[in-house]
């Protein structure tokens, strides 16, 4: 059992008021707080040890470089993955898709070729491919989801056809929470010489993520939303594909000789980290990482599952109120309309003049909104720091705009 | 004239010690150190005002964002744009010159046409035209250097043909630290209706940048050379020029609506801003900006000049060392090899001892390296916190190292 008191004390903002109410901070889906281990990193490596990292010869050139390299390692750990070699620094998950639809994508489909994917995806899973479409003319081929918001993996196995080249699916969805079987599809894929790409962006943040389990080509996390820096991030990257894979970008650290005619360029990873790299937000990644497996990632699946339950039983009694997607062992990630003619942006407003901050719109997700047929939800979005005290301030607040607007 | 005292104890790394040796930090042209209020926007950001941005609407996401969007103008101002609209936020120039290859080269350019670019460039400014001759045929059409490591601008200018359809060119070269006429080339380059990109990684740490009086098309600037957080960093770009491209990175932001058969894109700048954005650094990079303007780039351009004076005659005196490149008002970069058989890397790591922190290696140019005719130098690149005494301690350090490879 997580002390969540003690884990609330770690996270500064936590004890902040929002318009002279306690903060009730339920958009993780969209970025997560810090805890005082990751601010402190951060500080210390500005105050201390901070420099450019490779290439330098001098003291705190390697010091910067050995803690930014560490964290490839503690990526790997925290995705089981079976090699350091495997992991690709980014910026996030936007990156890292793009990199593998620039990098992978463009390099090896063709005219006619089909990517499998979910009309549940976030849009950092879907314009990549759409580039493609509008490029190389590549097919993109949608599966639905069940009404209760779950995805069947049969349904994208038998989605992949002979033209199927690629199956791009989210492990959980950002706006339904529903976690899909991507171990099935990556099967399933491999068996086909499909190759898979797993959205982790969310999942990663709330259970236990095993690459090698998963049996996946690919699998991306953000590390802004696992309590790290922004601009970090981290992908899975199976060496065979990397060995497939065109660099992306271009630029120091990965060439390993630049003449006037031509390039050599360095081995994977390196291949894939062009520039000065996100150097303190990595290290800071890094922090972020060792909190959450020090907590234990069967540890915070629990916790959330607790007060997903919570949640879910709090806004059934709430007749006026629906919940998008109830697919079984969904994630705590809670998208709602409210009837009648309220909009969920003054829903969402209303909940912030309590302190409760939650996000309204698309949330990134434009084909699901039309299969949902809704313009916009509210979204509460829940993280290993929110307790069930503060999802009654959420029903609370959820009944003053209720009646604000009935 | 600045208070070189006051501001050193701006930055808390410098009071510390390297190998028992005060740390002289010498390694600016690969990152700079981060001033006390770079470092405490940060911690407060994550302490009290982080969210994501954009689309949220309650108040922390409000806030995060009137901090984040702050910054544009910041940078306008710092490079004199004419409009918030032509900054573009990246992660730094790599990226800022992989955007206009991806977004601009590869949309306009097609097989025998041609970039022209000096053969000082550093791999950023290199690598991205090298991916448009090998995926396009493109010919890369290199301007040598003068003797004295100047770049006659003239030279530049006649090497565009009927052909040439870009110019890439440093303002200033982080190898010899030669400040190069870029006005006059992009002058000349608008007048034959080629597209002039600038690197400016180097040259807006050290003096006054004003895009509209150099009228070039692209300016990119590097948020960690500019006393900035790692991961930030802005693209000057003229809007003629965003019209004309293409998105780079696909994902949130970047797009006004994600169907299943296509997308609608944003207007630029944020058409070419995907996902999640560097949040935090970049609104550490406006408390940089702040910090440099309130210095007043005059006057730090005028410090670094007497100092890049005092170490010329300094490193005069050593008879057995050869500084690279004395083009007329060259910045306080400094690239140098010693008589005998010592290698760089060896220099640098005697000089490390001594708390010297110097780069050793081909500092990504090894165009520049080939021409010159050497395999490797040590680079002292100095900032605005740098003293007349540490040139001393460098002297020094250098003459210890040449008794011992003596």
């Amino acid at each position: 059992m997580l002390d969540i008191d003690k884990i609330r004390a770690d996270f500064p903002i936590l004890s902040r008021e929002v318009n002279g109410k306690p903060l009730v901070y339920l958009d993780n889906g969209a970025s997560a707080q810090k805890p005082r281990a990751v601010i402190d990193t951060i500080t210390r490596t500005y105050e201390a040890e901070y420099s450019n990292v490779h290439r330098g010869l001098h003291y705190l050139s390697n010091l910067a470089t050995d803690n930014y390299e560490a964290v490839r390692g503690k990526v790997a750990r925290f995705l089981n993955a079976g090699t350091e070699d495997e992991i690709i620094f980014t910026s996030g998950t936007t990156e890292a898709l793009n990199l593998i639809s620039y990098g992978w994508g463009a390099v090896h489909l063709q005219e006619g070729d089909e990517i499998v994917l979910s009309v549940m995806e976030h849009h950092a899973n879907i314009v990549p491919w759409h580039f493609l479409r509008e490029r190389l003319g590549v097919t993109l081929k949608w599966v639905e989801i069940e009404p209760d918001g779950s995805l069947d993996p049969q349904a994208v196995i038998d989605a992949m056809g002979p033209k199927t080249r690629m199956v791009c699916i989210t492990h959980m969805s950002n706006v339904l929470g529903t976690v899909v079987d991507v171990a099935a599809i990556s099967k399933a894929a491999r068996d086909r010489g499909v190759v898979s790409v797993i959205d982790g962006s969310q999942a990663a943040v709330h259970m236990p993520v095993d690459v090698q389990a998963i049996g996946c080509d690919f699998y991306a996390i953000t590390g802004h939303k696992l309590y790290g820096p922004s601009g970090s991030g981290a992908l899975f990257a199976r060496m065979e594909r990397q060995k497939e894979m065109r660099p992306f970008l271009g630029g120091g650290d990965m060439i390993r000789e630049v003449r006037r005619d031509g390039i050599t360029y360095n081995d994977p990873p390196m291949k894939f980290e062009a520039g000065t790299p996100g150097i303190v937000q990595t290290i800071g990644l890094g922090t972020a990482l060792d909190y959450m497996m020090s907590l234990g990632m069967e540890n915070i699946a629990a916790h959330e599952r607790a007060l997903a339950d919570y949640a879910t039983e709090r806004l059934k009694g709430l007749n006026w109120l629906q919940v998008q997607g109830n697919a079984p062992g969904k994630g705590a990630i809670f998208s709602f309309t409210l009837d009648g003619a309220a909009h969920a942006h003054d829903i969402s407003t209303i909940l912030d003049k309590k302190g409760v901050a939650v996000r309204a719109g698309q949330h990134c997700a434009g084909p699901l909104m039309e299969h949902l047929g809704v313009s916009a939800t509210c979204r509460a979005s829940l993280a290993v720091y929110n307790t069930k005290s503060e999802i009654d301030v959420l029903i609370e607040a959820l009944e003053l705009a209720h009646d604000l607007f009935a």
